[in-house]
């Protein structure tokens, strides 16, 4: 088996973990030992690509807890030995999901970038922070040439760009409303909200609930919240949000932020960003746009003219750990104002930011960030980059939009599934029922439309998106 | 060299990572590819581990930016090759810092746990989420058990007890307040805080600057800290706050929060929780505890009765990636009420949350969280746990605080040195300053001070602390 050099090493007795290193002795069993961890690791990956392999050996809840075949998910007292540990490891993944099949199709992130891969696998390695240049001198300059490169590909001029990286676009997001409300409002930081007037912000029907969330974290309240509507395709209807904006105003509210989305979640509509810029100039308010799932079509000379305007927003979401295929977590706030960042979350904490260190400490950017200790996601995306080149994302993306076309050609000449829209798609969602025999000649209406839902969950999802 | 074999493979071309997976014939190519960066990764953790090594090869940010020797970190519009994706990965860590190296003392983290890396390593392979349980069935079920586990640690019964992991303590203690004011006042997710009173939170001189930051995002504005005294030892005066408790009352504020530290982040002090528990029942406030830094000392039977009181806290920040050595990163929030977290954060998106799912769908416990994505960061802790037992840990922080005391003794017979504190370290924090022989006569003061202080900056840190 895979596990045969550690048996191999110590035919007399089980190596525990204290036998690595920094154990005097350790560097040939931590060899070892990762040689087989990384045996189980490749062939995981190998099998996940191949079309005849499960994507999930589903178990429910309970079935895992209670141990299956003897994997129990339960803490000890007392060590395991190295031989157990590659066992779980092995488990592990076999009770998982297959995210890099090619027939995972549950999320906006699929496949497994291998170049992404390594970045990871070197990130852990170096196990470090992003709080100071000092403990992360490389890392930190990457995160500021990728954040320099997604601005300029953004449309923004040299002097303008400023951003950070954050755990997920929920956050890049929230990031948005915490610094338009600082933009508007700077004594919000010390007074708080008691000492505003009612605030109000505006997104779409079709955005991403991270928006509302913000608005909840933040003290806004997600009632605050005005939900513009929007047309068939899920696109934002630019006259509905001019009309919500003054009725927020004639209410006596204070109206400071437009999300506009540029990929819709689930539709992957793209909003109409110039009209809604105009507007947003006309009435003075913060323009985000959220390309969480969109801002990968930027890297495509084809696509990218579905986010024209994208260059008037004051901040923008863009998380390469979707359409880039970037692996989990990649996400970027990306700020047009320089200096806002800081002055909105720095605390300047003394034994952190000291200003009299040896070097030039506007690298220590941990201050701009409302996290302390911050994972490094920059690394993998630096690599992939390298190994692609500008060019290679545009042909991937590029990739990736032609076949959702030609799914959505397929789908279109058969009469078992039905496409919710009839243009072709704008993103790479591909939205479709599928129509039992049962249900091909009812006509359309409620009933028929409940029964498709239940068809849905005998298939055993609700995601009514192919990606 | 390491890439010989890559070198080798294809004497005719030289292989881009469109020859990967999950290219037809990618398999070999891959997995030689990941054998050389294997190669470099380990030889880079077995030298950290020496201490014949650099801990880092300084260089200032410009000099990094020009291109050292030919590495740079400039973005390519064409793809590079994969030998030189592996030359890259080898600069990246030389220019790095070696957190593992055993005389690296920067951070509240430092040592690599190899079996942490293992556990990394295979997070990133299996590239999965934590929002629902169809998607990551086995890392969700593993944060219950380390997230039960915990709370059983910290004292909370088997009816008590819910938590979340999340990207750095600063995240969880945000999670403390936002829980905490939705406790008190659930109409502000909705209504946001314009509908409130004015709050108060209450957190010591000593505390991490997280809670004023969170203060600041959550709309409650840093002037509504108050900041409350410490005595010589850097631990919260109780009657202080008892006071600073009552002024704001007298004052027509509202208080509702108190944090208190188990571990400060520079002197390692423990707050006196009971005491403090005693005043927050008295005044119907929520108490957390950050413990963050000293939450490791619970796993040892000698130390933990340094958190005496623990149990009675509201909610409770762990940082397992500090003194349990897990990488980087790693943190809980541990909440006593059940059903809280769901209630303050959920949004039920429909998309991903449908609730007619064919398991059970509380464990999909994305909607729990203020994010939406999040990473796997439960993996690496869990398999720790397994190699090392609840007893290995305990050793660990023995240890450590041993070696704690014997730096505190060694020093303390120095001329060279002067100690912060005259009596023993309660926390691995051992805090001294070095005096130069030009100054070992010279009387206390500010002007002692201030060259102690110049002394610090020529020694290259201004970090007083050595973990
Ligand atoms: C006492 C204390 N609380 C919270 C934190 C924040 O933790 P993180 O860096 O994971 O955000 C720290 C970090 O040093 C700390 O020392
Ligand atoms: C449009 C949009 N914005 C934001 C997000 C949130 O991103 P994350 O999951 O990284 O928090 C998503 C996630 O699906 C999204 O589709």
């Amino acid at each position: 088996g895979s596990i045969a050099n550690i048996e191999k090493m110590s035919p007399d007795r089980v190596p525990l973990c204290l036998d690595l290193l920094p154990a005097l002795s350790g560097e040939d069993t931590t060899k070892d030992f990762f040689q087989e961890l990384v045996n189980i690791l490749l062939s995981y990956v190998c099998k996940s690509f191949r079309r005849s392999s499960k994507v999930l050996d589903f178990h429910h809840p309970h079935q895992l807890r209670e141990g299956l075949e003897g994997f129990s998910l339960e803490l000890p007292d007392q060590p395991e030995n190295l031989e157990q540990l590659l066992v779980d490891c092995r488990d592990t993944l076999k009770y998982g999901v297959k995210t890099g099949h090619p027939r995972f199709f549950n999320q906006l992130s699929s496949g497994l970038d291998v170049i992404g891969l390594a970045g990871e696998w070197l990130t852990s390695t170096a196990n470090t922070n992003m709080f100071t240049y000092e403990v992360s001198p490389v890392f930190i300059l990457m995160e500021e040439v990728l954040l320099r490169k997604m601005q300029e590909i953004v449309g923004w001029s040299e002097e303008e760009g400023d951003g950070v990286f954050c755990p997920g676009g929920t956050m890049s997001n929230l990031y948005s409303v915490l610094l338009a409300r600082y933009h508007f409002f700077p004594e919000v930081k010390t007074k708080g909200m008691t000492a505003l007037p009612r605030l109000i912000l505006f997104t779409s029907a079709h955005s991403h609930y991270s928006v509302k969330k913000s608005a909840a974290v933040l003290g806004i309240g997600s009632e605050n919240v005005v939900v513009v509507k929007c047309n068939d395709r899920g696109k934002m209807i630019p006259a509905e949000l001019e009309s919500s904006i003054i009725t927020a105003k004639d209410q006596g509210c204070v109206p400071f932020y437009v999300n506009a989305t540029a990929g819709t979640t689930v539709y992957g509509a793209f909003d109409p960003l110039n009209a809604i810029a105009d507007i947003c100039e006309s009435h003075g308010l913060w323009l985000h746009v959220d390309a969480a799932w969109g801002g990968g079509l930027l890297m495509s000379n084809l696509h990218r003219v579905k986010l024209q305007g994208i260059e008037r927003a004051w901040s923008v979401t863009w998380n390469p750990h979707k359409m880039m295929g970037a692996p989990l977590q990649c996400s970027a706030i990306l700020v047009k104002k320089r200096g806002l960042l800081k002055d909105c979350n720095q605390m300047c904490a003394e034994y952190l930011f000291q200003t009299d260190k040896h070097y030039d400490t506007s690298y220590d950017t941990g201050d701009k960030t409302i996290q302390c200790g911050r994972h490094v996601d920059v690394f993998k995306l630096w690599l992939m980059w390298k190994a692609k080149g500008s060019e290679g994302f545009g042909s991937q993306v590029n990739k990736c939009l032609e076949n959702a076309e030609h799914l959505f050609d397929k789908l279109n000449q058969r009469p078992d599934f039905e496409l919710v829209f009839k243009s072709k798609p704008e993103h790479s969602n591909v939205c479709f029922w599928y129509i039992p025999p049962s249900l091909r000649n009812m006509p359309p209406g409620p009933e028929r439309n409940r029964r498709l839902h239940e068809v849905m969950l005998h298939l055993g999802s609700l995601m009514l998106v192919i990606y």
